[in-house]
């Protein structure tokens, strides 16, 4: 397919709302772990990784695998909430190598296959339990689409979509957002004070790293001091894990190892392994207060999801290389990143894991080295409030050359977007 | 599978939210077409079909081929929003086999993959296009579980999850819903009565077969007083086809055939062919006023469905001959369910097409039949306020003798049924 | 003050909100019981009194007497919910004369006084006391200006001034609102309906006759059916009889005799007898389970209107004479008007006691009496959802010759009015 | 009438929402000035002034004599909006001794008489002049009971009465409420963020000085910058000054003299002279876009309460030694309580000119005080998030020696109230 043919049959008929592939004018036709090709048969290495959907990178052949042998027996494809054996399968691997080896009792909620519905089901679940109304989310969160995860979401952009008022959430600061400000002692301070006017919570709805919102990573010490302060005023803590967590900082959770036990726990994008709409929501099981049906969607039962899903538990979390090569993965990340941060004046570090990005001062200059890596052959985008972050989000099983590689072409295409700059002025 | 084993993890790890799998306690692990396989080797017809999400049946032979071939070559499964060429493929079969014979000049818009995330992109974009707030829905409309299209949904038990105010709808019967009420002409009379207190509304929110609130089917002749109500009053009409859409009825759309043109159109469920989650937004073009990624969503490149979409659009509706045999079937079902009726006292005929059902009177009485038919190897659910409509959604390609071997069983369900009632007062 | 002083200090200084001062643009200096003076030394005749604030007519001399002796005294005139003589004593006068007689043993709650106040108070107090959000309604009712009894007020252009959502009321048809529609079997149908999307309410917000509405006057089976479908519902019923009540329609509760009793009953308006601002709230016993403070207001202790709403009780309702007098008055009030009716075709009457008036069809219509009414010396205005009710308002103690010369003013500028359009023709 | 008595009616009849009766358990009868006198002869001098709203002490003698000879004359008592003399001589005294000195060319809106009802019309013209709905209030920040003020007000036992969500208010920290928290330059920080998640705002809504809130006084710095802000944000500021305004602080407004011009300026309490019910809101004249009646009450036209505030504004303002007075007379009530907060371990001083207190650490010792100090014949009351600052708001006219003799009674109060909590450990 020509260039000439794409933008006919998407100008002429796709909705103005379709972002991403502006930033990337080519057609896609295959995939292999880290490397996309197009129908020009170029190949692209992705540091955009479906937005932290495709951690296991593209196409796992063990997960391709299963998947061809389940369709070619005519394995359950959409299933409700029935029971299949795939479900049974994956609820078995996710208890056995998520929730029993972290000491997690909690239950697992197939919401409908998206992350703003598992968002949406936490949210009603908080307010149900505690019979409060207001979610406390964070400055730069991004929860979702829906109406009422989009009351969560801080981006400004986003919020005006709705033409309409978005209630029932109020904005604190995340950890370091405000320069001076101690987030966490001023939260106390509002809840103390009873005429402060921030109404009791049923919630702290929070990421423990921002993917869209920066690459803002929240430390132990914050997300604990959250969680007492949550337990001592009876509102629940809704870790949205959506982004960060499967792997893509180092453990299953990206809070692990931090202390924390999350009363409700979101989880989509990577959950189906090889990029298929799944979305579930993890409860403590007294929280568990649901009456049959009272949260559905018809897609809940994606039966293709739950067979990948598993393959990827038995295939990556069964022992703990997996997470040992996402941290050396991540350390390299962060040598290679800090170098190039020397280049730019003023640029920094954000997040951890392999989710760490450049912070290079505004949205201009971000979208130049994205666009000049593109032409490199290399699939990289922006996050933040200015989209001022050129935030890499490698598969995590790309290979190390391959990893290389692309980070010495974001190097490239920065020091060759500097030059430029230097040379314009 | 034994039963045993499916109860132990199911209730010891999945949400008490779970609803289908309560009435059908098997484990299901095969599919053709029409029929379910248990894990005990039990066959059943399926006369729910994924609540109208597998109107072409299980697992299509061709659908399945399709996406094999896909799989097997490393095509493109997460694409996000960027060009591919499935995502191509399906747009222009859906142009040319759906929109242009039609003379519909609609965009398509990839919401998230769920019904919900449709019609709650419809009623933002309803509300920022008018810069309205109200949407008036309907009693007995289905429309999501997010906090947007909750609002809109008129069931007591799902508003109740929310947990919070459901702000933005005014409600309004739908027809035939209120004995002796003229709905039209009572909503006409609440919109040019500028004290009545209903405020200009951004769109009004309908389902042309109201396919969970009891296969309510609404007359041309009133979905024409609609829309031109609403043109007079600068409303949008957002018509809700995701359950009455693509072919259950016969036609495409479920409005085909009435002399109307929505501005907006939800589709969903039956949209990728296969049960794959796959949602998508028509929007007439001059409302098309999306910034890029205003609305967005992870999972609304999901290439798989667009594969088996484009098979099944090319399958299914490049001729006529689909939606003949579809009305033909729909002929012979309200045959059957008529003669059906006449066993139970007081029972009537609801809906129309491929989603007919029977009333009959009461709930406990409609879980009766549904679970005597179950126990005869049928797969059967209510609908309906009070769930008291039994409700036949076949897939459309289900063969006629097991069409007829299916209805056959639920008569008989509903004979025993009944003789059983008798004996037992 | 002549004209020209008048126009130049308000066009300079006061808000465009300002309006009766439009409709009669002269300045008013002093008023005895139903007549007004102007500063040009003319008299007026005052069909209007303050929209029912004078029910007893400009400065009654008795409450005068009472007021004057009272500051002279050095009396309380501002004195917060403190405890004052004039406040013990209003309130022994009210329970002896109001509610010992009519078998109510509601609580007295003085709210800030106004009449939206009052309803605010009691929209909380519903939704407090049965722990429902949803207030229902009426078409063309009204209840005030501030944001919670705005929300339930009926017309477009009070709610356009909110500029935000208002939000928390359902709205259904008054009695007889929409022609062919029971309402009350609607809104049963709508309650009894479990997937109607009407909430269940926490409260009814109803007034027995609808002053600013178009003198809407509901039937005592209208209003006992409500009453009976709140208490199978478990919802309140507040009766506003803010306009309707202080004898205006004859009794002093404009629903006595009809076999009520509601929960909640705002009261304001004739509430001090001389027009001074004071409300209340009475409230079933059991209700009342407000913590101290918990809503209150700065002016909710005008003692100056404890004083003459004390000797508006005393003279006027210590025995059964001036509730048979207003009734004398309503009944000629009736005759008259319905003589006028005849003079305009299509033109009906509309309410009862006396606030009754004619519909004559269009606002324009009525807005041209009211003018010519003015130009021949008589104060009277509009209500209706299209202004097109000419509704007579008088004082209830207006002078019977006095209200007949009134009328034939009414007539004459009907007449008037009714030739000059036949002439235009 | 005897204390028995007292409890009878009031008990067997008030709503329990009742409140400062319950500290002062007399019946008054009699007040001039800064005294007041219960029903058994005893006398109290006022340090309560209604909450403000007796800047100028009870039943003043020249506003007594004015509002007499206006009802003897039978001056128009309730007049609606109608031009009036008695209105027009208002305003005219108003726009002469406080809007033209001071520069500004404000409209003024008459709305329901209550400081609740001015701060709904003014959030209401902020969200329609800007088309933008969020208003930024601030902690402790008290603006009224009716649902649209609520939602600004920050005390927690209030907002519970609504029985509803308060929408469309963020709440930002006040100077000073949150340690180490520079409030402005983080409301400046969330406003340039475009991912804060808060919305641009409509307005911000603040007091110059908390009344209830803890008489916590904002610097000029601070209103400046939040003016400065706003400006640059499109957003309005509304300054309520209801409270400390009308003198309470020295000049008229309390926010003279820090180089401010607010867009809307919602007065009421003190604003009719004698404690009669009026409130009003200033206009900045270009957002003047009310239509008329768009916003009215019934009560907005209480000619009485114009015949006192006239005379109040002629009495007291037309030269500066009023002004010098109150101001010699807050330098004495500091020096006063500064000698009483050395009684007091860890009592400090709030608020500024003659609305100051003594914050005595928590709310059972300040209300300790206050009931010794009632004891002692001296009314005071306490406020504070926690009611724990001993609030002096004596009426400004009070004599120096009766000032100082109740000085006399509250330091005694607190030393006797110390060695009783010293005798205690």
């Amino acid at each position: 397919m020509s260039n000439a043919s794409i933008s006919t049959i998407y100008s002429r008929r796709e909705s103005q709302a379709r972002s991403y592939c502006r930033a990337f004018p080519v057609s896609f036709v295959r995939a292999q772990n880290a490397t996309l090709h197009d129908s020009n048969g170029r190949d692209y290495t992705d540091f955009l990784a479906g937005c932290s959907s495709l951690n296991y990178g593209h196409n796992d052949p063990d997960m391709k695998a299963a998947l061809i042998a389940h369709i070619a027996a005519d394995g359950i494809t959409h299933g409700l909430d029935m029971h299949t054996d795939a479900k049974a399968a994956f609820l078995e691997a996710f208890e056995r190598l998520i929730l029993t080896p972290r000491g997690m009792d909690h239950k697992f909620m197939f919401t409908g296959p998206t992350g703003t519905n598992a968002v949406e089901a936490a949210m009603k679940l908080a307010r149900k339990t505690t019979g409060r109304d207001t979610i406390i989310a964070f400055t730069n969160g991004f929860h979702g689409m829906t109406l009422g995860a989009l009351a969560a979401t801080g981006n400004a952009g986003k919020r005006a979509g709705a033409g309409t008022a978005l209630a029932g959430v109020v904005r604190m600061p995340y950890e370091g957002a405000m320069p001076g400000v101690d987030s966490l002692a001023m939260i106390r301070a509002m809840l103390e004070n009873p005429s402060s006017g921030i109404d009791a919570p049923a919630a702290f709805l929070i990421e423990p790293v921002q993917g869209e919102g920066g690459l803002n990573a929240a430390s132990a010490e914050f997300l604990k001091g959250l969680q007492a302060l949550a337990k001592e005023h009876g509102a629940l803590v809704i870790m949205d894990d959506i982004q960060a967590g499967i792997g893509r900082t180092g453990p299953f959770f990206s809070f692990e190892g931090m202390g924390l036990m999350p009363d409700l726990i979101p989880l989509a994008k990577s959950l189906s392994g090889m990029g298929l709409p799944m979305a579930g929501l993890l409860i403590r099981p007294d929280l568990d207060i649901w009456k049959p049906a009272e949260h559905n969607g018809t897609f809940r039962g994606n039966n293709h999801a739950f067979i990948t899903a598993r393959v990827a538990l038995e295939k990556f979390w069964a022992n703990p290389a997996f997470q040992r090569e996402t941290e050396e993965k991540a350390a390299y990340l962060h040598d290679r990143l800090s170098a190039m941060a020397a280049h730019i004046p003023g640029a920094t570090l954000k997040g951890r894991g392999m989710m760490q990005g450049l912070d290079v001062g505004c949205g201009d200059k971000a979208a130049a080295i994205c666009a000049e890596s593109f032409k490199r052959g290399l699939i990289i985008e922006t996050s933040g409030a200015h989209d001022e972050v050129v935030k890499v989000l490698a598969p995590l099983t790309i290979p190390q050359a391959q990893f290389a590689s692309g980070l010495d072409t974001l190097e490239a295409a920065i020091l060759a977007q500097t030059h430029q700059s230097i040379a314009a002025e």
